[in-house]
């Protein structure tokens, strides 16, 4: 009679007329005259619970009334088809119902309502606004988005490695750094795997690529800022040019937009009201100052020639507007930054560094470049910007061999926010953190 | 003539009598009197180069005079298949070499030798440590044993999530938890994603898991301890018992070890002489105290009853003795531990933790267990251990309904370690890190 197995709720439909035992959290009650109905969510769909006020059911009937909204509860019974039920067009009748945890009556917030609270009171209660479909669901589709990527990586045979968080020195400059008290001396929380992702490559591992948390000791407190968030990075040898790496990232990007629509689109669509556009390769590609003459020709934007070295968040925002008027791409890669700036460990040619930043929906979400490999002149470099004890360590994996290599990064985070057209950065953190924020 | 795209060395079998590129390490020069023979490495694989001495290769005879080993070239040449060459029966006569990085001509660690050196040694130089194939396949075999983990999860709905590692209190208790310096307050350095798993099922995501990373500020210098290791952890929810998480860990495993085995089953063998076991389920389980009774009887073990609150480390190699001699199972799960010996966290029955060890070659890799859900309970149980305004964030988790849940842990370098049969889990790390190291 009783069942041993808990059903799915998104399942139920092929056990009608059969016991079926199920586990979710209230998600309201209505308590009638005659009737007693339960609406019951696991995350995977709702369905209803149908308790008739009689003496058979005086015990089920009493339980209910005890209930609060949001408590858990473990329902066994008879599940039927029934037409004039809204929800699913079925209903459980129970043969017992057993609370499983016991909400509190008031829940300090009101998580149905997206936009009935500020956002540090979502965060302070993040347990309770995760409840909320549209914010539950961002979590399932970035996890879909770096299965899908981490997928195209070991289809190319990338080995997936982990890095050390806890560091010596400051991993590319003394600032914006967090200093750790570790056993009597100072160490650092690593600003991102480059250095290490390159040791890699000195390794002879060829191909590698790292999920992992990132610290930023910036103390700002905007939506496009955080001081540790999720990034993917990844580096790769024996290319000919950051063309190659370029490549690469077109590939993937394409790919992963391809495995997402096909597994969120509609979904995305209707809860985000946006679409997922897979794109079409190559990405356009751009000169910054190119780029910058363009927008002043096409949409009368005029910046300072001294404002020219790096793209203004208008920029940004107008390279996307000219790449989807000129190629219909939400994508557009541009290149030949100045190298005051771009990192020291950029390649350079001719003196421009060989790299790029890509722009998606008018938002940078990857710089890359093929790295300068070659020793002595990547030492150079170093003590141009001022670099010497700190990247001495970094030095040495170049001393002894090193194959030409390039990879970029990319933040989990961020590509979550623009995939999902979502207002801030927090909204697509399992847990935000800034300046002022390290709780929960 | 010349081919734009680079061949790797593993696929030039399918292009003799063709013109080739290759890009790799020179791994070893022989330069005779009427002949030079350079041997290149990609990781793929190893190839020959052979250059008559010529006046047509007069250009080509004074580059590779100039080589030294471990340089990394980029050649063009035409494939050719040829028995008297021992190495893979091919060579390739070049049209072209390019030295594309110079190795200083004295390394620092002969990382052929993996005993040549002190572990002290091979890690300060790393970089080349990891060019020895047996060290360099570790990683390899590392990141399909975690993406076969991730597969088994995402099979089954779960969701990644990433959790902060900047945390407010120390997660667990007061000790072993390093600090950081945070604009002006203390933060911490999570040591395990625990409390915030369990926020995921407070919130209703059902099942979730994280690959990340973990910090120990444990001032212990032996083979198997690390200040930060990378975790595989999950949770997941409508939970009956501790039974049904022994049970998805053991299929997990399972599933990892067959593809595990399926792709690099004969190369574990051949370098690390280990063979890869997949273990039929169910895997044995036993209650601590009847363990003890068995090793004293069976193997003559004998421990003062005060130390039979935990598993000696003697009795965690006894088990899997006792667990292959009678069950021929390479894994045994300990239940029933003292409530003394498990976190307050652990759900109880009738006073005993409902939770288990999980025992894998003579080493714990896991501890599991059905989490406490209800607040009252968990409250209580947190305050029995002194635990009181560090868990205040947490507890709230629990007051306004959480499903019954559960979940476990696993440490993904020494499950590296016992998959290989590695003396240390230094060997497993990509870079270790300990009280007395944080370079490179």
């Amino acid at each position: 009679m009783i069942m041993n197995k808990r059903i799915e709720i998104k399942n139920l439909k092929e056990y009608y007329n059969q016991n079926v035992k199920i586990h979710g959290f209230v998600d309201s009650i209505r308590d009638l005259q005659y009737v007693q109905f339960v609406v019951v969510t696991d995350g995977t769909g709702k369905v209803q619970v149908t308790i008739e006020k009689n003496e058979g059911n005086a015990v089920l009937n009493e339980i209910v009334s005890q209930i609060t909204i949001q408590s858990t509860v473990k329902v066994e019974g008879k599940l039927l088809e029934n037409e004039k039920v809204k929800l699913n067009g079925m209903e459980i009748l129970p043969i017992s119902i057993e609370v499983t945890s016991h909400c509190a009556s008031e829940l300090p917030l009101n998580y149905k309502d997206r936009n009935g609270a500020e956002m540090d009171t979502r965060l302070d209660y993040r347990f309770l606004d995760l409840r909320n479909e549209y914010n539950a669901t961002i979590f399932k589709i970035q996890s879909k988005m770096v299965q899908a990527l981490r997928q195209f990586l070991y289809e190319r045979e990338f080995t997936e490695i982990h890095t050390p968080k806890l560091i010596a020195a400051a991993s590319e400059s003394g600032a914006e750094v967090f200093e750790v008290n570790y056993f009597n001396r100072k160490a650092y929380l690593a600003q991102s795997p480059q250095f290490y992702k390159q040791m890699a490559m000195a390794a002879g591992m060829g191909r590698i690529f790292e999920v992992g948390p990132v610290f930023r000791a910036e103390n700002s407190n905007t939506n496009r800022h955080t001081t540790e968030f999720t990034g993917f990075d990844l580096e790769f040898s024996y290319i000919d040019s950051f063309e190659d790496v370029m490549h690469l990232e077109e590939e993937m990007l394409t790919y992963m937009l391809k495995e997402v629509k096909e597994s969120y689109g509609d979904l995305i669509e209707q809860i985000y009201s946006k679409p997922v556009i897979v794109p079409t390769m190559p990405f356009p590609r751009i000169k910054l100052l190119d780029l910058y003459q363009i927008l002043e020709e096409k949409y009368g934007y005029h910046v300072e020639e001294a404002a020219k070295v790096d793209l203004t968040t208008e920029a940004e925002k107008l390279a996307y507007q000219y790449a989807m008027d000129t190629y219909h791409s939400e994508f557009i890669f541009v290149t030949d930054y100045p190298k005051d700036k771009r990192a020291f460990y950029h390649m350079r040619k001719d003196g421009v560094p060989q790299g790029y930043d890509l722009i998606w929906r008018g938002v940078e979400i990857t710089t890359g470049a093929q790295r300068e490999h070659r020793y002595e002149i990547l030492k150079q470099q170093a003590e141009e910007k001022g670099l010497k004890d700190d990247v001495a360590f970094y030095l040495t994996f170049f001393q002894y061999g090193c194959p030409p290599h390039g990879g970029f990064g990319i933040g989990v985070d961020r590509l979550t926010m623009l995939l999902l057209g979502l207002p801030s950065l927090k909204e697509a953190m399992f847990l935000f953190r800034g300046p002022n924020r390290l709780n929960p």
